[in-house]
Order: structure tokens, then sequence, then C-alpha cells
């Protein structure tokens, strides 16, 4: 069995990548989405389950000593932890995995699957956009506004750590591009080395289509 | 300007490559097809201008002597060579070029274009259907098919040192997922880092779609 990829999805925040990767795995029913855990409280357009499974300070720290969590971080003072579980069932079971995390924990899932790991950073098509979406939802104050823009800069220079670089300007097209980001990564000679290895030794063989 | 990419395709004689590559620039008609220059006498099918560019050996070593060529080689005693304007023109301009090249051709296009080159190797989906191929063209003598299968062999051995591996089963398949491969690269963050250096400097920017 091949195993699946892991679409780490990482953007500064208002850049759109809960909707993308929420309508990715729309398109691509095949996929399974991570969510993630956190303590921070949910947004009015926020739902448990799908954008994050809402957990208290003490569900969470449990979860954290039973090793529940493949990384987790304090981020403006509140917990986010992505669960093991999941992830590692659907890449063994050849599945494909579209996680929506933060670049500092991208870092540590990469480290964790450095071979299935697949890193696209989403950023909006210009700094005025970034700011008109972050007024725009009208949840935030204006010092929060300002805190995340300037996040946003900070951000930008880990871009170029990052596989690939995905601009949502449209959503359509976006979500085209991470698609056509996952389809050529199962191509990729790094990832069928052993199938290679046999192929040499056995004969060409049929591989898994993209 | 962004340069354009080079698509290196490369395989064992028989796996179709020559008709993948005229397929897919018929498909994507703002793709340049790179046609390589030969001593070796046209096959039946083959067309001048389109397979390759038929040249004496006396033309031949003129282009040599005049630098035109990007590289060359003798393969099987016949001279094969890259010209190196169109390429140059083609990348300079923004677009990307196909390049139906030999293994040993490959290895030296990519010192030439180490930033621009996408290297795919091609394969049949079975030693079968390769040897199948190799008699069904009524082209060359048993000798030769028999050589040609050694080389098939000892030419696999290579295949770990491509960026991606095609398995042409169905040349509808092969042809999307040449067309995926090089939508994916144009978004690699290696070959935009000019760009995400601008963007950190001066904001965020529209770059070229896929």
């Amino acid at each position: 069995m091949i195993r699946g990829l892991l679409l780490v999805v990482s953007a500064p925040s208002g850049a759109g990548k809960s909707t993308l990767c929420q309508a990715l795995v729309q398109r691509r029913p095949d996929l399974t989405l991570s969510v993630s855990c956190t303590t921070r409280p949910p947004r009015p357009t926020e739902k448990n389950g799908v954008d994050y499974h809402f957990l208290s300070e003490t569900d969470f720290e449990k979860r954290v000593t039973e090793g529940a969590f493949l990384e987790w971080a304090r981020v403006h003072g509140f917990a986010y932890g992505t669960p093991r579980d999941r992830i590692d069932q659907a890449l063994t079971a050849g599945r494909d995995v579209v996680l929506n995390i933060d670049i500092q924990g991208a870092e540590s899932v990469r480290k964790a699957f450095p071979l299935e790991s697949v890193r696209v950073f989403i950023t909006p098509p210009s700094w005025k956009e970034l700011e008109a979406r972050l007024r725009g939802r009208n949840q935030d104050s204006d010092d929060v506004i300002q805190r995340r823009l300037a996040n946003a800069r900070a951000e930008l220079a880990h871009a170029s750590r990052y596989d690939y670089w995905v601009i949502n300007d449209d959503l359509e097209n976006a979500l085209e591009e991470l698609d056509v980001i996952l389809r050529a990564e199962h191509r990729r000679v790094p990832r069928l080395s052993e199938e290679l290895a046999a192929l040499e030794h056995w004969g060409l063989a049929k591989s898994a289509r993209i």
C-alpha cells in the first residue's frame, strides 16, 4: 500500500485557508480533513467538529498528557493541537489528508512526516485585500486586526520554507491549484522510490494513478 | 518576466514519449516543443521538423562547431543534438518548453538549466507491453529490439534521478499527468523565490496564474 500524502496548508490569518481546506474536501471527497483542537472560543460562523474541535482547557490538557497530539502550541494565549490518530490512520490506508495549520505547527508536522508532507503557503492577493477581509469579518477589535496584520508580515518571511505558494484571489482557481499540486506530488520520484526499486528488479508495474 | 519551465521528458525507446510530447503540445498550444537534430535516418512514420530535424553528418558537425547545440551525443552510432536558441528564447519570453531527450542528454540539460528543468521519466505499463510496442512498429530487426530492451532495463536505473515518473498506459491519462505536473511546478516556492522576496518587501503581489 502506497501511503497517502499530507497536504499541510498554512496562511496568514484572513487569507481564507479554512474556507479553502473545507471546499477542497468537498470537491475531493477522497481527501480526509484533519480538524484541529483548540481552547479558543468559536467565532460566530464556526462549527464544532468542522472548523475546530472546541475544547475546555481541562480537556485539552488531558489530551496533551495522553499524547493525543502530533503537535500543539499556544498562539495569542489559546492552545491549538493536531490530533495524531486520524492522520496516521488515513495515511496508512493510502488516503491523502488536508491539514490546516499555523506556521509553527507546520514545522513540527514536517518533522513528524518528512516523506508525506506537501507544504503549501496561501496568501491573499494583496495587503489591502487582507486588511479588508479581516475587517469584513466584524469579529475582531482594531487592536486584534493590527496585531494580525503585523503577524501576517512576519509570517510571510516563512513562506520560502514551504514547497508551494498559492495566491487565493479566486476560490475556484486556488482550489484547482491545490488539487493540481496534490496530483502532481503523487508522481514525484522521491515518493515512489520503493516502487521504482521494485520495478528495476521485477519489471515494470502499474502504479496508482493520480 | 517570470522565466518559463523546461519539461524534460525521457523514456526507454518504445515508451511512447515522442507521441506524448507531440500530443501535449497539441493540447497546450502555449507550450513550445523543442525538436532535436539527428543524423539517424527517419523511420517511415517520422516527419522532418516534427519528430527530428534530420541532418547529414556534415551539417550536424557544422552546427556542433558553431555551438548551436545545448548538448549533443552519439547513441547507437548516430548523433543527436538539442538546438540551444529556440529553448533560450522561449524560456526568456516566459514560455514553457517541452524537450524529448535521452537520459544522457537530460543530465546535460539539467546542468544548463538547473532552475528551469522539470524532469519526467516515462515508462510503459509493463515489459511485455514495451516489447509488443517495439515489435509492433515493424521497423527494427530482432537484434535491434533485443538491444533496445536491454537498454531499457539499464535506463530504468536512472529513473530515480528524475523529478517525476509517469506511466504511459493510456495516452489521455499520461497527458493529463504531464499537464498537472507542469502547472504544479509553476507554484513551487524555489521557482518563486525572487517574487517572494519582493513580496516581503513591497507587500503581496499578484503572480502569474497556473
